[in-house]
């Protein structure tokens, strides 16, 4: 099952709710406003099957970020191997962690905003887990049970802001910076191993299966759960394999007007037109 | 003003209410469940100073912390100067942040959480920004229009899991860790200045006046809204000074039983015993 928010407009007022997608149809789901609230509803799995709300079509649909206000959303670093590499690091034993705060998160074909403080916008595709039961010290043979789904994520990162100290934070968090979504595809339709790519103006800059992490989504919710109570909406951002710009000789970041694109084989894709802030 | 948020038990269960604390009477300020709620309304100080609810005694009230569900927790650290030598640092050009989640936050009298996976919990005392209005972007001239007052924190940090990586986030959010109250005293009663104490069963460890921030409040409003709208609610952090366990010789951490004081003149007292979780 495919699961998405959708933004609409009525005499009432901008608003965003949760939609199922079959195809090229995109049902309503009614009584959520998006897929964060759905998911907090335990029941959130029948409802969304059983859902048969006003229809509208994908193409041309306004989407929001999947999940678009997080109560949590905790990024992982230096997980795949060749970014690991690229990076000049050792294979860890431990997951690096980080945060990002839900105000960095647009939509999966949002402008992505370039803002005038940074001249070093960087990309990293990332397979996105989002939680759909709460639990904390969850084991990792449990975990799968936690999980209501995958999505595709760029976590856009500002290389200077990243670098001025040593906590990445404020390289991480930019203003409408992180594109997320299409859609939660619920994990009986997907694991983690197809091929992962990012792409500027039509140039492939990240390719790797989405197999190659160290650390597995389970392990991950079972880590990060140890520590904290990991809720419905919540999502972990699993890392960026090898390729960002800011590894390249000579070193590539984002400019005004290209068009970034982020995909995952079976979750979908991401189209983000770079535009610099006035 | 000092504002509040008061745990309730009625026959339609638990819940919580914003207050008013006038010397040893807290006033309930009706319609807003906590401080959070009540400074996401645009004249929450006029209502908070009009208020004429349900009153309660302060003694034995009990209060949960002070905003319990903030958008945002930034921290700052290495934002002391005995604490930057104490950890070997030079005196930054930019501050270091980091993010800390909303679970990990406890009422200014609960017990503090020792999980039986850390034996290096370690304490922190700070003080905390608490934003009263939106804002992106906000001038450093303009920023005390953006604050609402000010609390205490005690950034509790699990040191194994803090350096495990090169990013803190791990050793920073443990459920229910986190003492932050007991108030908010709003700004036109505390400017950065009185001294801050920590103390672990009557011992001055931390002692240190919150005048001597590298990084000011409204220099930290303005550099992180740069990057990110800060929103009502939303708590800044600011750094510990020195005196962390950590960093003496021997080395020095909670341990079960303990009673941990934090405390900033002018603000108020966190009293929190230290639980072995079970």
């Amino acid at each position: 099952m495919r699961l998405l928010t959708l933004r609409t407009e009525t005499a009432a007022g901008k608003g965003t709710v949760a939609v199922r997608q079959d195809g090229a149809t995109l049902t309503e789901i009614p009584g959520f406003a998006d897929v964060g609230a759905l998911l907090a509803d335990p029941a959130w799995e029948q409802k969304a099957k059983a859902a048969n709300g006003a229809t509208h079509a994908l193409d041309g649909a306004d989407l929001a970020a999947v999940v678009p206000a997080p109560g949590k959303i905790i990024c992982v670093g230096h997980n795949y191997r060749n970014h690991i590499k690229e990076m000049g690091r050792d294979i860890p034993e431990y997951p690096t962690l980080f945060a990002k705060y839900q105000e960095s998160l647009i939509g999966p074909n949002d402008d992505l905003a370039l803002p005038q403080e940074s001249d070093t916008v960087d990309w990293e595709a990332e397979l996105a887990v989002i939680i759909g039961k709460k639990g904390r010290r969850i084991a990792e043979a449990d975990a799968a049970e936690h999980i209501a789904g995958y999505a595709v994520l760029n976590d856009i990162s500002m290389r200077d802001y990243q670098f001025r100290t040593i906590q990445w934070l404020q390289g991480k968090t930019w203003e409408n910076s992180t594109p997320f979504g299409p859609a939660l595809v619920t994990k009986d339709e997907f694991t983690a191993g197809p091929l992962m790519t990012s792409a500027v103006d039509g140039e492939v800059q990240q390719s790797t299966p989405t197999g190659d992490l160290v650390f597995t989504p389970e392990f991950l919710v079972s880590y990060i759960s140890t520590i904290i109570t990991l809720n419905p909406g919540d999502v972990i951002a699993t890392g960026t394999p090898g390729g960002v710009g800011h590894a390249q000789d000579p070193k590539r970041y984002l400019q005004e007007g290209q068009l970034l694109v982020t995909t995952i084989e079976g979750l979908g894709q991401l189209n983000n037109r770079v535009v610099k802030e006035a």
